[in-house]
């Protein structure tokens, strides 16, 4: 079991605490994902959920996924027991006493986590530490999985991709856009992976006829080289750090062997993927309505909310002196193109898929 | 459900980290209980748990409750869980998987326990935040609970002791020992509501036939005025404290306002409690023996034991500037009679209690 948990590195866990580059309060894009699939869930659960079936357990177990340190993990959970009370009410029956599993790395701040739960939840909780590439819970233990805006982080980055001698060696960029087709095939072999242990590891969890709700960023198109793309973004920051390395204040090599282990599937791949899995009925697969949610940004709050998410990492490979300074560089280059800020013309769609446990 | 979880004041977490005053590197006393009651749960275990009246679960769900950051409550959970798959083998029936919640106060340092949970751990491992004076899981859900050297933590400091105006007013002191008779009265009248609830929110929790380990610590006998007795460690605090008071180091009200929220039952008391309880068989209940387990420790060691238990409370309510000066002072005077780091001249003896959830 140990091996499973530990496949996913302990440095990608989101930025902890409450301060300025915090997670917490630099999470505004992941909320807009989570409020875009509220309404999905609330009728998912509504269509799918039969309490008759679970009825038989005293309480109802969930789990969100790549929880972080809120405060998205509490609307996220609260907007599925409110879908699950309303489907008990609505049928007549008691409603049961739920439990609520947070799950993120081991590295995740935790402390943080469960000093923001609100008072008022209707709700047991508890913190799962380890990566969702693996098993988490006892056999047929949940009976709804949530995940948003967390799939998207691969398990590990591609090993042959910072081999020097390998032909996918990924020199000069951090990520798999505007590179050669070894690294994206790389980065594709990776994360299908990924997701089939994922799933694996779910479909043990789950008891038969238990939901899954994912929210998932996938690419709208990868037209590389036009004005904006998936993963231009990265790609700002990852010239920043080598130009860093041409000042001589970051290690070339350092900067070579680095990677962000993130990935942007097509929908259609994801597709593919998902419908190869035996364990699953696939009950509703839909993009989310990001148009009427756009974010309102400034360079700030767009350079900090990168931040949260990968200063654990830069930090892991490169140490903590960088940090402000490659920052500031990147900041410098979304302001030079601000309108990179907007998730939509940068090809981001979220997907909403909801499995079904079979029998 | 949060104003029951509530009840416990934040305060009362141990210190956290792995520093040079950490609960994980000061809690040897505690320790040496987990290891006297080893044979005892391992036995308790093989003669009352019963893998067929449990085995239609696919799980079996394991609570250790007060278990702060480790290295004792990995310890404990092992021995129950080697225990536990004993019972399966001996009887041909196929091991289950285990789901071990680690609980403590919200404020505990879940970050440094999980990063310290064993790699070669054979159950899958969650935080659960909250006082364990309050429900903390769904009902029925739990299998065994364990909860060694924390029940003689109180809930909170009975509101009578800290008010001026009250016969109970415990001014100059800390604690109760060698208190008049209604202050030793309001912790004992705490102490049993507490321990009352406690046990009522665990017969919730608990499945018909799951078991309870208790491991509680008790005084021998409560002579006070002689050389050494139960509480005569915090009393000297107390002292050091009152001494500051004096030297204008510290106000003098505040130190009058300070009590620890700590009491150790008589063992008649504690059975008497017990017993008046509906929802538990007492299958077993018998004192530890501490006699070959004492601790070899030196001041040094002594006063770190105590700072890692008690430094959050005292700089919750005095501020962290106090701290070094009070446990400098406490050393001088521990030195000065270095007889009282030896536990068994303290009259602290642990009770072992194991309950069965009746059906």
């Amino acid at each position: 079991m140990e091996n499973e948990i530990k496949t996913f590195s302990e440095s990608y866990a989101m930025k902890g605490g409450e301060g300025l580059h915090s997670y917490a309060q630099n999470s505004i894009a992941q909320r807009v994902g989570i409020e875009a699939a509220k309404s999905l869930i609330q009728r998912a659960i509504a269509n799918k959920f039969d309490p008759n079936s679970a009825y038989s357990r005293k309480q109802i177990c969930i789990a969100d996924l790549g929880c972080s340190t809120g405060p998205n993990t509490f609307t996220a959970v609260q907007c599925i027991i409110e879908a699950l009370e309303l489907q008990y009410k609505s049928q007549g029956l008691v409603i049961p006493e739920f439990q609520v599993f947070f799950n993120d790395q081991v590295s995740n701040d935790f402390n943080t986590l469960f000093k923001k739960i609100p008072c008022n939840t209707s709700y047991f909780a508890a913190g799962v530490p380890g990566s969702f590439y693996g098993r988490l819970f006892p056999k047929e233990s949940l009976n709804v999985v949530h995940s948003s805006a967390s799939l998207n982080w691969i398990s590990k980055v591609p090993k042959e991709i910072t081999e020097r001698s390998s032909a996918a060696w990924n020199k000069g960029r951090i990520h798999y856009t505007n590179a050669p087709k070894e690294v994206v095939d790389a980065y594709a072999s990776q994360y299908q992976k990924d997701i089939e242990t994922f799933l694996h590891a779910r479909a043990q969890e789950l008891v038969g006829n238990g939901l899954m709700a994912l929210q998932i960023p996938v690419a709208n198109d990868v037209t590389f080289g036009s004005d904006f793309y998936c993963g231009k973004n990265f790609e700002l920051l990852g010239t920043c750090l080598v130009n860093m390395a041409k000042e001589g204040k970051v290690d070339e090599e350092k900067v070579d062997n680095f990677n962000l282990p993130i990935y942007f599937s097509t929908l259609k791949d994801l597709i593919k993927i998902i419908e190869s899995n035996d364990d699953f009925i696939i009950d509703q697969m839909e993009t989310t309505d990001t148009k009427t949610q756009s974010i309102p940004v400034n360079v700030e709050a767009y350079v900090s909310l990168h931040r949260a998410a990968l200063e654990g990492l830069i930090v892991n490979h490169f140490g903590a002196g960088i940090v402000d300074e490659l920052f500031d560089c990147y900041a410098k280059k979304v302001m030079e193109i601000p309108a990179i800020m907007d998730i939509q013309n940068l090809n981001v769609v979220g997907i909403f898929v909801l499995l079904r446990r079979k029998y």
